[in-house]
């Protein structure tokens, strides 16, 4: 069969997303979505590398099979695909695409480092003094990254107000988002090397969705000095399609201007900056338009940063940018940022809201250009809030 | 055979620590020590769960098989031996024992907290408001952890002295240890459910030695507002055998008084204190004793901690308590607490010494009490320091 791409899609061959699906009855394998349609690629293209519940171990095999398998589907969805390999989008069930090894997460948006800074941190200069000079990031608990659809069940931990004394335990009361784009690196590098801002698009497979669900009255008690942990561990949802970053070439452009310079193993020479739109909905409703392209560190300067140091990269290590922010308001990508730490609320159906509440629905939706003129979406990261459970005490 | 057990050995019956070995030219399996004798568990009991280069599905099999398996082991060495299962621990390799899920690292000692806090923070309260009130931890990488006797390649990284403008590129100048144990899930938890302080022994497989290697220099500079990361990132050793927290009944010792009272979620009837003794040894001479029993929080309530936001754990988990110090000054773990920041060098081979130089090598051993009234042994983790490679930018 030819498989038919609407007009408009934001699925056409110049995306050629890869995800891990399954049909009822069947296992998990990689499939490669084009328009409306999912291409079983083990049947497709008859290899067994696909035929696996992730997509790491084609992953593994390197950037050169990545380019030579992007160009056999493109080749094979230019013309008839066996009937048998493809599957229509809303009769399967997706999955998480990869085995996560590590989770990082940055915190490359000066307009969110600074928001959050004055939020945090009110006494004091909104950006710490080595911001300017390293993407700051932290290791985040790559267990309880989940799939989009996945719901969220509220966590309990200890917060304390201003004005209480002492911390108690309970639910989380001021429950947040981060919208993030996340990175994932298919070919690693050994223990004693480091990633070139020039290798980057070597190491790194594809691109996801990646929503930082946040507990802000968890994080800002536990935070100092190491940094933020339960407030963040509950659970971390990416989109099931990962946007090959063959995809994003179109999509390039220059971060913003570096000043201070950045020592030389953070320098590029052709800048990774990238021109992704977000779009955030509260409960369906659009709230905010983060701009990735405002990001001031590029995902290459951030894994060179990673393994400056020597520390290997691993197939299926993840990391994220960090919350998306741009200059204005209705381009924050953290509803504490949105609604100035709960001072100025946003109306969402009708109520003044701030935090999340039980039942409620995030959905954060991207799209980039793509290099045949269309534009190329990353479908969304979507979750819903569960009542904390009675368990915890 | 009958396996010989020399007296005063810490590999006796009533340890039997776990481990993964392989011999020329064989695969990596589980193996079990005794005496100075390795016993091939895949071959001694007929196996295929030990015929693995992990211990992860082993310990995934959970609580009641550990304990099954260690009565089964304990009478087989009390009896004849098959040959072929024997090995002599001088002819054997040793491997990481487990595949590393997450990786945790805690700061559970107080004397270690204050002291960083006093040398980190010399205007400032040395314990955080939140300090007695939760063990603060934070996620490490989990990718480079390694066996002890892997070489360590001395990071690089920015770094920036107090007297300094602006950041420079270079060398670590300030390499350091952290002795610590690390605790090891065998069991985990599903997402959304936390595990009780009184479950621990459920869940949690053995104990390792664990040395934090710690770049200071690199730490400093970064490490605001989002915790140590590149300081950090390029290695952490564990010890090559496991001690089953089944070992470790005599061991259990009240933690010290907690003040104030912790919050339901990390009370303990059953306090999980340890009385294990550390020695560190930096090119072979003893520089410090930390006792782990001095540690404020305990691993049980590291790992409720750890979960009671929901978080789910997971086989192969890993967390450490943090640099283990005691009271007195040759008990502190690290050596920026031992020569406080280098202000107060120690005498090692003739030599006035504050932080690591390229060649030193750095052994950590203890000792604990068990069950017969012999101390059982947690082997030693070592590792010695290669000058940076020139690679580095």
């Amino acid at each position: 069969m030819r498989i038919e791409i609407a007009a408009g899609s934001h699925f056409g061959t110049a995306n050629l997303p890869y995800g891990v699906f399954s049909t009822p009855g069947t296992e998990r394998r990689v499939g490669v979505r084009v328009g409306d349609s999912v291409v079983d690629l083990a049947v497709a293209l008859g290899d067994d590398v696909f035929a696996k519940p992730s997509l790491n171990p084609f992953m593994a095999q390197g950037y050169d099979r990545w380019v030579e398998v992007r160009r056999r589907i493109t080749e094979l969805v230019s013309g008839e695909v066996p009937d048998e390999a493809v599957h229509a989008v809303a009769d399967v069930t997706m999955h998480l695409p990869i085995e996560v090894a590590d989770y990082v997460d940055f915190y490359a948006s000066e307009h969110h480092a600074s928001n959050l800074g004055r939020l945090f941190r009110p006494n004091a200069e909104p950006l710490m003094p080595n911001w300017k000079h390293l993407p700051v990031g932290y290791h985040g608990r790559a267990g309880t990254v989940v799939v989009s659809g996945t719901d969220i069940v509220r966590p309990c931990g200890q917060r304390k107000a201003a004005d209480e004394d002492a911390p108690t335990f309970g639910e989380c009361r001021r429950l947040d988002i981060e919208a993030e784009m996340g990175f994932i690196v298919g070919a690693g590098s050994p223990l004693g090397s480091s990633v070139p801002t020039a290798e980057f698009e070597r190491h790194v497979f594809g691109v996801v969705l990646l929503n930082d669900w946040s507990a802000r009255d968890i994080q800002a008690w536990e935070y100092v000095p190491l940094g933020p942990n339960l407030g963040k561990s509950f659970a971390t949802s990416i989109s099931a399609w990962v946007v090959p970053l063959l995809a994003l070439g179109a999509a390039r452009v220059p971060t913003p201007v570096q000043d201070p310079k950045p020592l030389p193993y953070l320098e590029e020479r052709e800048p990774w900056g990238l021109d992704i739109d977000l779009s955030v909905a509260w409960n369906g409703q659009e709230v905010t338009r983060p701009p990735y392209r405002e990001m001031y560190w590029s995902p290459a300067q951030m894994l060179a940063h990673l393994t400056i140091n020597g520390a290997s990269s691993r197939t299926g290590d993840l990391y994220a940018s960090g919350t998306i922010s741009g200059p204005e308001k209705n381009q924050r990508g953290a509803f504490i940022e949105l609604t100035w730490g709960g001072k100025e609320p946003v109306e969402v159906g009708g109520e003044q809201r701030s935090f999340l509440l039980d039942g409620d629905e995030v959905t954060i939706t991207a799209t980039a250009p793509g290099a045949d003129g269309t534009r190329i979406g990353f479908g969304e990261v979507t979750g819903r809030i569960l009542p904390a459970t009675e368990a915890k005490r």
